[in-house]
């Protein structure tokens, strides 16, 4: 069974690694015109904003998806199909990046980050739903039951605080994607750490 | 020889991997124009329902090809050559996704869903190939023999499903893509449940 | 040491995986125009024709890399740098695929299949290199000896054979590419039994 | 714990192998046009040789990551955080090149060349912060200090080499590209070798 798990990990394993390193194919080579190359790659910031933004969360919910699966040690037929939905979510995270990314000079600004955070509530919500079926389905190890709470907490604030980003889109877009950056240093924590536990997590 | 079967599945695992991540490549980037973000981003609903169609049909053929190898004890030179077969079909997916996100409110919608559930007639003789000869040659575990029926059963259906799948298309391109998405629920449940046996598969 | 194979086998799995998902991106999607689908789609042959037949090569090089290294033991720089060298050509290989698909039909369809050539030209050498490498530093299992001599002689018709294809480039583009093709057989079956062996390799 | 790293490097495998085949897609594919399809090839040297050059550096990268992830046996958070750092630099790689690929010709070549070694600082950098952090943490296997001077020495050179790189683009473009083909090679040479030892390194 430990072997089950192992390759559920190796495909997700996979799909992360390559939304991540898919990102990079969004941001436009600049061609050759009058401008001069460096204006034309300053003009880009928003690409590398947006670059940059979403490298840091997919690694950030790679590191999250591995933390998780130190923890679970059987898989089942819901497991595999939550796992799937938060593959989607993960897979689809370059075409919001790539809007957000040619959008926010423009008018469409607020369109594009309501997507992009659109999407990050719906990834989080897909955390915890993998999460607690697999802590009402016992797929955990048994030595993991002190953690689990730290990570329940952790992961009920995703889709609030994801949501708040999001209705503070209509807000200001620049508020919202501030409080982005500071959600992925949030979830860079380990849960113990974060929940104010003091176990040196991983 | 457990080691021979899982390079193969490492390298098909891969190939499953980076097809149902290619998929996001195939939705376009609404530009900036006089048109607001949000109705270009609404106007492209049949790429989403083809990205999520064909999401979910790879990702259901990955849990099929891993319960198939949990299966698979040996290797020889045919299976190697038919797991490739079935990898080319996989692999191929991101194309008639993107030519049926695109043509879906056009005059080619037929042709283009006929092109997308010829991929799947396609691939599902192959993973009929793939068991059968795996059957044939004895590369099983000896304690799968009892599921094998069930899968044998299962598998049968998915030619003739999606040949029903492809001749519907003349008669309604809609009434066919909504075949597809109840097919793509069959294939999710595991081939004991949906025989009729009561053993909780994986 | 074993481990040490193991990573770079996983490496370059990820690099043939990569490689032969990608061709498909290089299919253009039909745009939406006067022209019927079926048509556009029909019109395209030279792209599928070009995919399927680098599929196969990218497959059948990934089944031989395989049987490779079950001989190879240890690992060593030059070891490394030879199959870097290797999948630098087979990552390349979208790139002659996308060339031969476009200019098949047009004035530079012999330019076209002489670059796809020249491809597998050096692809064949690496792919020696590699082996005769392997060979003189004695980083084979001593139980592979007795294949070497096979592999050897099999591996020796690669690189002449495609520089034939290469040089029947400037005859007929047809005859070289159904050379081509024959080729792909060729190396698909395993060293011993194409060199008149009776293992039933693999 | 060995398990913690070995997840650590199956994934940083997946960005590196994901990293290098992407690059071929900068590549552009000549359309028909009145040109002959020999002489647009060759008009493209540039591509093919940011093509290469980039090639050899992600894989030497990889080989080198390979060789550090030899020595280190334990994991945490911040060994995972700087590992993303390190990805990051790794996976823009196409983006640089793809520029240095179009504007090595044109106006635009100092920049190009600017931003190509910048990026290669910047991983330099990287490499290091991840070395010294491990080394502080004591993350490494005890057999592993002996080379763990060789290897601070070799690596402490990176940023420096690459800021002359760096500082040259404004001299000569082409002087900086010949001392960036040196450092490739430079770095392809095992630590104990480079710095003057006689281990058999790898």
């Amino acid at each position: 069974m430990a072997s089950e798990t192992s390759r559920i990990e190796a495909f997700s394993d996979g799909v992360f690694a390559i939304a991540i390193t898919l990102l990079i194919l969004e941001i436009k080579i600049p061609s050759v015109t009058q401008a001069s190359l460096s204006t034309q790659l300053m003009q880009q910031w928003p690409s590398y904003f947006a670059f940059l933004l979403s490298f840091f969360f997919i690694g950030i919910m790679w590191i999250n998806h591995h933390r998780l699966f130190t923890h679970i040690r059987r898989a089942d037929n819901g497991l595999l199909f939550l796992n799937l939905l938060l593959l989607l979510g993960v897979s689809a995270v370059p075409f919001p990046t790539a809007v957000l990314a040619i959008h926010l000079h423009s008018a469409g600004a607020r369109a594009a980050a309501a997507l992009y955070n659109g999407t990050y509530v719906a990834i989080a919500i897909f955390f915890n739903l993998l999460w607690h079926y697999s802590l009402s389905r016992k797929l955990l190890d048994q030595s993991s039951m002190e953690s689990a709470a730290a990570i329940s907490r952790q992961y009920a604030i995703g889709p609030l605080a994801y949501a708040i980003c999001l209705a503070l889109v209509w807000v200001s877009v620049t508020a919202s994607l501030a409080l982005n950056v500071g959600l992925a240093v949030f979830f860079a924590i380990p849960a113990q750490r974060a929940a104010g536990g003091h176990r040196d997590g991983q």
